[in-house]
Order: structure tokens, then C-alpha cells, then sequence
């Protein structure tokens, strides 16, 4: 089953499009957990025990382990085993490097730790992300118009009839014919979706840029989805993880995946 | 003082443009050191101790570390420990992400491992790169044209009257008044090593693509260096530390070192 394939059938299973972003920052743990000694791992642990039937994504921010030192990287990998095998884990490393380099994060993040997707950056060109499409079973979203303020310094810079953005969604697909080929596509650029969903109409995307970020769930769906009505991944992270501080951390979590669920759920049926 | 006269001063006392690029590969240990119990660590150490008056700088290439797991995240903070503090660091991650996510990474690699620089890519703009800039007293080397064949890619597109590279050259000089932005410009694109020079007449350039890649030394030199023939960091790995498989590997990559040395320092003579 090809990577694309996956992502609609662990879909269609959980009749969820929310991935859930561990973004898990050892500074704002509940103060429940604070004092833990694995603090990090438990509070992931209890998240994801409280919104594993929600979402059908995980994403993990490797920034925020690897600034726990070596310890960080141990508890992405003991995160990642706690995930259930039926749900997709993304490795959000925004990697890409000359082609031996790329190699390695490839062996490393998709081959040793198991992840089932990563996150690559397009500015090095097609053998910068080569290693990571060659990867059998596995599937690479690559950044293609990201959720932030900055996404407007090149990527909406004009080449010839298109913009970057749109000159990397054209071009990334000649890059494989695996269908193991997803792209990043922001929430907050909500007419930009529809862009990139008519260059792309089967590809899947990682949306980020709901709830902190402000995006709109009704656009993402309206614009975003493939004409099945699938193929959009919609992360939360902070939104989710930090919707309580207090001792019910984790039932407040369940309670705004929920929400954001429901939400995404409405427009999934108002649409398609 | 800021990062781009460090550089100069450390170039001028070392009399050396040459980074040696960590890039240690656990599969590519020399015989002798293949059952060592800390094999690529000793391998680090003892490259260290055969190039350390030959270097002005040492990139650490974060993938052949992430490739052993969390081993290998303190295999690089002890290599990083074994740097002489006169000799500059390169963090070799290419990171960028969204602010609070660069933040991450910019506090883990910068102030918690130390190091004095690290590469970061463009393609999320200027609030991806921002946090590490803030970061006082250390140095960014932004990816501006890469030395791999996928800089064709995106990297060459006309926007308007520049190129992608030279955009991003020319844009990102106003997102610090620090002097402590530099760019990664391969040696492998020589006559563009002259046109980002004009475009950044004082930036330091971390020029990778000599050696294994192919680059010239004479062209780097003859159209990198600032109109003072200081500012580019040469770096080479492959070349120096597989010069040989035999336990003289390392008087073999000092003797690489030592040759690399002199042909820049030959062509340093020669045009300066």
C-alpha cells in the first residue's frame, strides 16, 4: 500500500484527520509532573493514552527533545513506541542536506527509529530529499508553504508565472513515483491551500497553524481536502497539550482534541 | 566583539582557512578502531589531536551523530568538548523552524552544547532564523547556495532580476546589525561565489564542496575572500578523515590537512 493509501484508509478507520503535536516543552509540563523523573515521557504518555482514539497522527517536534540533550532523543524514541502501531508518526525534523548527509537522518529517524514520515526542506533541491523518498513504506512531507510570518520572505517570491511555493509543489512531484510524497501547507494561508491542492490534487498535506496560530479549520477543509473529501492531516500542538495546567492536564487535553474533532468532523460533512 | 571579526582574528592567529568537517561515519572507522567501545569518539579525538594547528574551524555534521541515537547526541557534545576554545564550532544542523520551535533549537545547540555557530536553512524566512541570531556572542551561517546538484533546483530561479540564492543573500543581511550572520556558499559554483561576495562584501562564507565534491581551492579564494582576503571558511571532511583506513589515519588526515592548508594559503599569497 503506498504511503498516501495509508494515510486515507488510517482516515477512513478513525474518522479522524487530527494529528496531535507533541510539542512537549520540559518548561511548561503540569505541576503535577514538574517534579517527575521522567516528567516529558509521562506527560506524552498520558496524552497520547487520553487522544490515541482521536487522532489519526502524531507529530513529533524533535526541537523540543533535543534541547533535553541525549535524554531528549531517548524519550522521542520511547514516545514513538507508545504510539499505537494503527496511527501515523511524523518525525517533524524539517531535515535536508547534500545526498550522503540526508542519508544518514534518513537510516537514523525513518529505519532506526522507526518514524513512518518526516519533515524535509525543499531549499537544497530534489537529491537533498531523494534519501528520504527511497526509504520503502515511508513517506516525506516537504515544506511547502509553512504557517509563519516569515513563509512570505521566499516562498511567495515570484518566479516566472509561479510563486516558490507553487515551483516546489510542481516540481517535488516529478521527484518520485512511489506516492510516498506529502507537503507542509499552512492553515494560515487559507487561499493558498486551494493553490496547492489544484497542483497536487491527490497528495497528502500536514496542515499546521490552527489554534495558536490562528488558521481556520472550515478553509482547510473546504480548500484543502482532496476531491474524496481526504488527504488533510490537521496538527494541533499547544492548543491541545497545554489546555490546562492542572492535575487534569490530560482530560482537558481529550477534551479539546474532542472539540477540534467535532469541529473538523462538521465541515467534513458540510463539504464532502 | 562581533562574530565576523572572531572569525578574522582566529583566521589571522591560526594562519588557516581550512574547517575540518567532522562528518564521522561508525560505519567508515578505520579497522583498528571498529571494536573500540567508543569508536567514533576516539576516532573525533584523535583527528582533533592530528589537525588542531592546521584548523581555524570544526563543523560537526549533527546527521552521522543522529544516525547512532542518542549515543551519538553525546558523542557530540564530547567531540565539541575536545575543541580547543580558540578554534571555532560549527554546529553542522540546518535547522529553521517555526520561532518557537528555532528557539528550541537555538537554545539547545547554541547555549546548551555550546557551540559557537550552526547552519540554518531560509525557506521558513526571517522568524525561523531570528532565534538564532538573538543568541549573543554566536554565529549563524544561513544555507545561500548550496554545493550539491539540487541547488539547481530552487536555488538558481530568476525572481525578478536575482536569483533565489542572491534574494536570500540580499534579504537576509537586514535581519541583523550583529555581524553575526555568514552564509554557506559551495565551492562547487564558483563564478556565484564571486557574485554573493559582491552582494555581501564582509559576511563570512562557510564554502563546503571542495574535495570529495570537487570545488577549487583558487576559486574560492580568488572570488570568496572579503577585499581583505579574510572570511571563508574552507571546509573539508571526506578528504581528511578517510585519507587512510590504516591505523596512520591520522597522521594521514594531518597530512591532508597540511596539504589542503598550504595549496589555500598558496593561493591567499598569490591574490592577496
Amino acid at each position: 500500500m503506498t504511503f498516501s493509501s495509508r494515510i486515507i484508509e488510517i482516515q477512513k478507520k478513525t474518522d479522524s484527520f487530527l494529528c496531535v503535536g507533541l510539542d512537549s516543552d520540559a518548561a511548561k509540563l503540569p505541576a503535577a509532573l514538574r517534579s517527575h523523573k521522567n516528567g516529558v515521557l509521562e506527560f506524552n504518555k498520558r496524552i497520547i493514552a487520553a487522544t490515541k482514539d482521536l487522532a489519526c497522527a502524531y507529530k513529533i517536534n524533535f526541537a523540543f527533545y533535543e534541547a533535553m540533550g541525549k535524554e531528549g532523543w531517548s524519550i522521542i524514541e520511547k514516545t514513538r513506541a507508545l504510539i499505537p502501531s494503527t496511527i501515523l508518526t511524523i518525525a517533524d525534523a524539517k531535515r535536508g542536506d547534500i545526498g550522503n548527509t540526508s542519508k544518514q537522518y534518513a537510516d537514523a529517524i525513518l529505519n532506526g527509529m522507526g518514524f513512518d514520515s518526516i519533515t524535509v526542506a525543499p531549499y537544497m533541491g530534489k537529491d537533498s530529499v531523494q534519501p528520504f523518498l527511497e526509504q520503502k513504506g515511508k513517506g516525506v512531507f516537504l515544506l511547502a508553504l509553512t504557517s509563519n510570518q516569515g513563509a512570505f520572505d521566499f516562498q511567495y517570491q515570484q518566479i516566472g508565472k509561479r510563486r516558490l511555493f507553487e515551483e516546489v509543489v510542481k516540481t517535488s512531484q516529478s521527484w518520485t513515483t512511489n506516492a510516498n510524497l506529502g507537503f507542509v501547507v499552512g492553515a494560515t494561508k487559507s487561499s493558498d491551500i486551494h493553490t496547492v491542492r489544484k497542483l497536487a490534487p491527490t497528495i497528502p498535506f500536514l496542515v499546521p497553524g490552527i489554534g495558536a496560530q490562528g488558521g481556520s479549520v472550515e478553509d482547510v477543509i473546504k480548500f484543502g481536502c482532496t476531491s474524496e473529501g481526504f488527504g488533510v492531516l490537521i496538527n494541533a500542538s499547544r492548543s491541545i497539550l497545554y489546555a490546562s495546567t492542572g492535575k487534569d492536564f490530560d482530560a482537558a487535553a481529550r477534551s479539546e482534541a474532542l472539540k477540534l474533532n467535532n469541529e473538523i468532523n462538521f465541515f467534513r460533512n458540510t463539504y464532502y
